[in-house]
């Protein structure tokens, strides 16, 4: 570690760019599940120059042009769809979105390191999920996206300090990986899902953490909570004072040392605010990139999701600015951190 | 109107502790629907003097202690339930509702002035809704809480900007009231009420406004997102992106001209964000007292929901504070400007 030149770890990046391929396979899969008459497809064939060239005409370009040093990547949240068809067609589309992670890992393994996504299915329970990340971590996967809402929009599951996910919680800490809670598409209308339903979700997660007692059960367990903790830093009094009126101990012990908000806030007076009001040890440095937003601010002349500017702008010094980029990171990801290090860094 | 001392006007206060006969009737109403044979309330028999006495302990107590001079005044949001039983369950309890609204400010007319609750009910149309809001307008009422997810908790209803709202927005405009974006009560265990479904409900009703183009067909309409709009100023970049990427123009034209917020954010840097990225003009002073979030907060010895401390602390204009405490209520509720007129203020 350097205190001085922190590597510039990326927490939140999504495979958008994926190749035709890939949308091919979920197309044709999906369209054989309405209906079985319409051929079932093979696999994914796509070959290493079609990935390289996904990613080196963006994630790679974007991170060089901007100064950061490697993505904590995972499957395009938006298409994990787990509403769609039934458990066996989520596994399916699972085991390909995480196997072409593995490959972009291994063609650029300097840049990236996989986290994955989970075969989740409305209603039935994490058995598959187990078995996907076990096979994921022996691929060196370093974490899970997991979806607290597998319905696509109607936040019809348990809580996520219900009993329902546990079996989930205890796999993760047998194998010593976080789980970043995000959700995928939406299929309710009335959630616009980078506008609302993304933003909901977090904000939902971080006060079902308030209303249980999930760390108590899980001292280990640790969870990031997206896009700067979708409304939970704006409204951090209301949050520090509804853990009051619920008899909850205060947020610092009883959520906070489990909880990791990133930096997807795309200006610069939001990232003020989350460090003014939430401790620097749990935040992390991420952009969603290449992702929800991809134009150009005209009011700053970049990209929104340059989130690398808004806190290289930030007055914290120097130990702090290394918690966020790089020593959060390794500690909120452990096997990222052994990796590392074996790479001498 | 004065520069210099403002009224205080709160544009948002619920009457949660409206007197034990209300809360009977609605108890006994609604063992009624589920159960026939158990016995209908009659009707809601409540003396001036409880009424006093509700009001004279809370609201109007702390509104004193606080130095604000008077209170937008509507019955208590959570248990609105507009999911509960039928339509005509909905408007029973809604008439009742509002009408011990018209009493408290028949009471204290110097410091209430009412805002109505709808007879909403999931799946039915807004007819019933535009006959009360007239009745109440008819009383002296100046705005109504719109509920955008009747179903408390399922999003199941259309978009706010679907033409089944269109009749309702048509009403409100012949009467020149506002409205404020409000849900009820959660039943959806997912959602906690006044930490998770309010934020939602805030975030989610400004991305609907993103996405579709109602103030185009009602350039007069006015909208009030409480709760400080929910995630919506945190997240400003991510908004103006999503705005620029569904192609509409930006949100000072597209939103901003219709739709404000309130100052329902418990702690000083949320605040601050607020007034940092929003327009004055379109924010309006309000505490949500009594209310969400009853306690002290131990950093600062003070309410949580003591708003008006966090937006005194402010480094703004006279004129801009003038704004926020009293010219952009009454701008956004003409008839509370008349009222005021009236009595020579």
């Amino acid at each position: 570690m350097s205190l001085d030149k922190p590597l510039i770890i990326d927490c939140h990046g999504h495979y958008t760019t994926a190749p035709a391929p890939l949308t091919n396979f979920r197309e044709a899969q999906v369209a054989h599940f309405k209906d079985p008459l319409k051929p079932a497809p093979d696999g994914v064939v796509v070959s290493d120059d079609e990935i390289r060239e996904t990613i080196e005409k963006n994630q790679l370009k974007l991170l060089k042009e901007r100064g950061a040093d490697m993505t904590i990547f995972s499957p395009r949240a938006s298409v994990m769809g787990p509403h769609i068809g039934d458990e066996g067609i989520s596994r399916r589309w699972t085991i390909e979105s995480n196997n072409i992670i593995k490959r972009v890992v291994d063609l650029f393994p300097e840049t990236f390191i996989g986290v994955c996504q989970l075969p989740q299915s409305p209603g039935v329970s994490l058995q598959g999920s187990i078995e996907e990340l076990q096979r994921c971590v022996d691929m060196g996967f370093v974490g899970c996206n997991l979806n607290p809402d597998p319905s696509g929009g109607h936040f019809n599951a348990p809580p996520l300090y219900d009993r329902y996910w546990y079996p989930f919680y205890e796999k993760m800490i047998e194998l010593d990986v976080p789980a970043m809670v995000h959700v995928s598409g939406s299929c309710n209308p009335a959630f616009h899902a980078t506008g609302a339903y993304y933003i909901n979700a977090d904000t939902t997660a971080f006060m079902q953490f308030i209303e249980g007692d999930l760390f108590k059960d899980f001292p280990e367990l640790r969870l990031i909570i997206p896009h700067g903790g979708g409304a939970v830093p704006y409204h951090w009094g209301r949050y520090r004072g509804l853990a009051d009126m619920l008899k909850k101990p205060n947020l610092r012990d009883h959520v906070m040392k489990n909880v990791y908000f990133d930096t997807c806030v795309y200006h610069q007076p939001g990232i003020d605010l989350l460090f003014k009001v939430i401790d620097n040890k749990n935040i992390l440095f991420g952009s969603e990139m290449v992702g929800a937003v991809r134009g150009i601010d005209p009011e700053t002349g970049f990209y929104f999701d340059d989130t690398k500017r808004y806190v290289d702008n930030l007055l914290i010094s120097a130990s702090d600015k290394y918690n966020v980029f790089e020593g959060n990171a390794r500690r909120v990801y452990p096997r990222l951190d052994t990796a590392l290090k074996a790479r001498g860094r």
